[in-house]
């Protein structure tokens, strides 16, 4: 292997020209141990230790060689989000429940509307299935829901509508009406809610997805959970439909761990809110943190914000990285932006310590 | 949830096309605990010790808050299997690797040419995909590799070709001379060897991906190894192709723990080389007994042993069970057929004392 792009040796097959057009997607997982790690919205001081204490307990060599099973583990994290084991799919992440949904909706060529900046997965998917993009941006400089382009956005055409609310990384929520006039618009289309940081606006779909057939609605748990190494997610919707998303997915796409990790996980609620309440501080702490320093950001309804640093941001997320912490640079997609992930106050202190010195050298 | 088919919603929005005409996939996995289970082709005694010593060892609640790191992890199991990092992917078991196979060189209506009967997720994927299926029948009594109905089943139109070394559920393997011709004659199409069951053929096309450009080998750690439960597989080829691979393929399907796990796997090779020493024992053992018996099977060069019971398949599979003993029917795909796994030498003679209860009553 020498350079970048290795040529195509004499023989090989030409990928799809869907595959050929994309760009790689390689997010920057790799030296994250042992710093402040703010770069990727994950719970920052890890999940339950019920959930630990659970998979030291049950991981054993026989049960280790067993294909999962589901049944017991779907019935008990139906009753944490209050439906039917029936109404959802585990997900081998968020990822799969997007792969998921196009696979069994979307054909070549059909047109998919997504938002910019979101969720790099959506578009990835998106474009692996060979859909038609129609993208809506987030608009400057407060990055509102933009609703009316959305809806203006949706034709006759449309076959999916993909929403993050929160959104990632604008931070931004929509609401609950706004969402409604979608499903509406998009009727002869299916939409997906992501609500990956649900926890942290305490606004969801997921009770309508009996009375609104075309709505679908994933979860996580890699984020408020603490458990984005065992890649759990979920994706509900109207019992009829999530029959024919079965038909396109593995049936055994979800590791043992991650469902019996996500058992004890849902079993201990009160771990969840204590830290959802210690983000919420710490997120009050980060705003008033910036303000001071007069660095703008968009107000956030998740556990991250989006900072505006300008032309300094580069030069700020590496002089934080030297410090040992980790932030997300977003100005490829969002100019002179920096996404903070929103950890406990004690770090969310060592964070403005920090930024104070670097912004002010 | 009343009835098998739920009427779809006033509503729903229809899946695709090629989704509808599937078939629903849903391996009878559910309520095997405490049984003998010879029905999945898995390792019947667990995973080496070491994997589960290092699972308890390394987890903790932060390390499992973070997404998938696979750098040090692609080392170790390039080594093991005598490649470099950059020639192979992880994926989300064998399954992974079709769906990815797939999603990067076959576009919907291209020709894909697969075997029957074979792993039923080959023509999962490749409908999802929306191709038009090739099926090459494994010829009764036989069930010998057809490899020259497979050579004239090629064209010019064919996109990919999916083969099985050992095939299951037939336990018949292919040479590498017949895999060479494949190659070639399918030279604008990419060819996968899948190789789960490698370990107890000893037949492998690993060592050509350098060398042939259009061949892609699949291997799995949910047999030998051990540890289906936590789902990894890798897919090799030459390092330009695996670039396009990394394009369609989400950059954390792989689970942390899964991945620590086959770092340790690897680690203890004798535990394979007894494991498979034991099976191909066992297997032997097997055989004769089935003779003793008067009962046909295929020879096989796997963990698993296609059983002709003629018109008592179903019986003999119920009254197994009620002995608290698993297989597989496989009578759908190979009439009169019963797919058992062989374990070790003692579980072994526990299937043949029941099975030959079963079969003189």
């Amino acid at each position: 292997m020498a350079a970048n792009k290795p040529k195509l040796p004499k023989g090989a097959v030409k990928p799809r020209e869907a595959v050929l057009a994309m760009e790689p997607y390689h997010p920057p997982t790799a030296g994250r141990r042992a710093k402040l790690r703010l770069d990727f919205n994950e719970n920052t001081v890890g999940c339950s230790p019920c959930v630990v204490e659970t998979l030291k307990k049950l991981v054993e060599a026989p049960s280790l060689a067993v294909y999962p099973e589901y049944g017991e583990a779907m019935e008990r994290i139906a009753r944490y989000f209050r439906v039917r084991p029936e109404q959802f799919v585990f997900t081998n992440g968020t990822d799969e429940a997007i792969q998921v949904l196009m696979n069994t909706y979307v054909d070549d060529g059909q047109e998919v509307v997504i938002l910019k900046p979101s969720y790099a997965m959506y578009r990835f998917y998106a474009q692996v299935a060979g859909a038609k993009l129609r993208e809506v941006e987030y608009p400057e400089p407060d990055m509102e829901f933009p609703l009316q382009e959305v809806l203006e956005a949706i034709t006759l055409e449309t076959r999916a509508v993909i929403l993050a609310n929160p959104n990632n990384p604008t931070g931004t929520s929509i609401g609950l009406l706004g969402i409604e006039r979608i499903l509406h618009r998009a009727r002869k289309a299916v939409v997906m809610v992501d609500e990956a940081y649900y926890e942290f606006s305490g606004v969801t779909a997921l009770t309508e997805i009996e009375r609104i057939p075309n709505l679908f609605v994933s979860r996580t748990f890699s984020k408020v959970f603490g458990m984005a190494a065992m890649r759990l997610g979920c994706l509900f919707s109207h019992a009829a439909n999530i029959e024919f998303l079965h038909k396109a997915q593995s049936p055994y796409s979800v590791n043992t761990l991650a469902v019996l990790a996500a058992q004890a996980a849902v079993a201990d609620t009160d771990y969840i809110q204590n830290y959802v309440a210690e983000v919420l501080a710490a997120r009050e702490l980060l705003c008033v943190g910036l303000e001071k320093l007069g660095i703008g950001y968009v107000p956030s309804s998740a556990n991250f914000i989006l900072v505006r640093l300008g032309g300094r941001a580069i030069e700020v997320r590496d002089a934080l990285r030297a410090c040992g912490i980790l932030v997300r640079d977003r100005s490829y997609e969002a100019p002179g932006c920096v996404r903070m992930t929103v950890g406990t106050r004690d770090q969310t202190r060592r964070l403005l310590s920090a930024l104070e010195e670097i912004w002010k050298a």
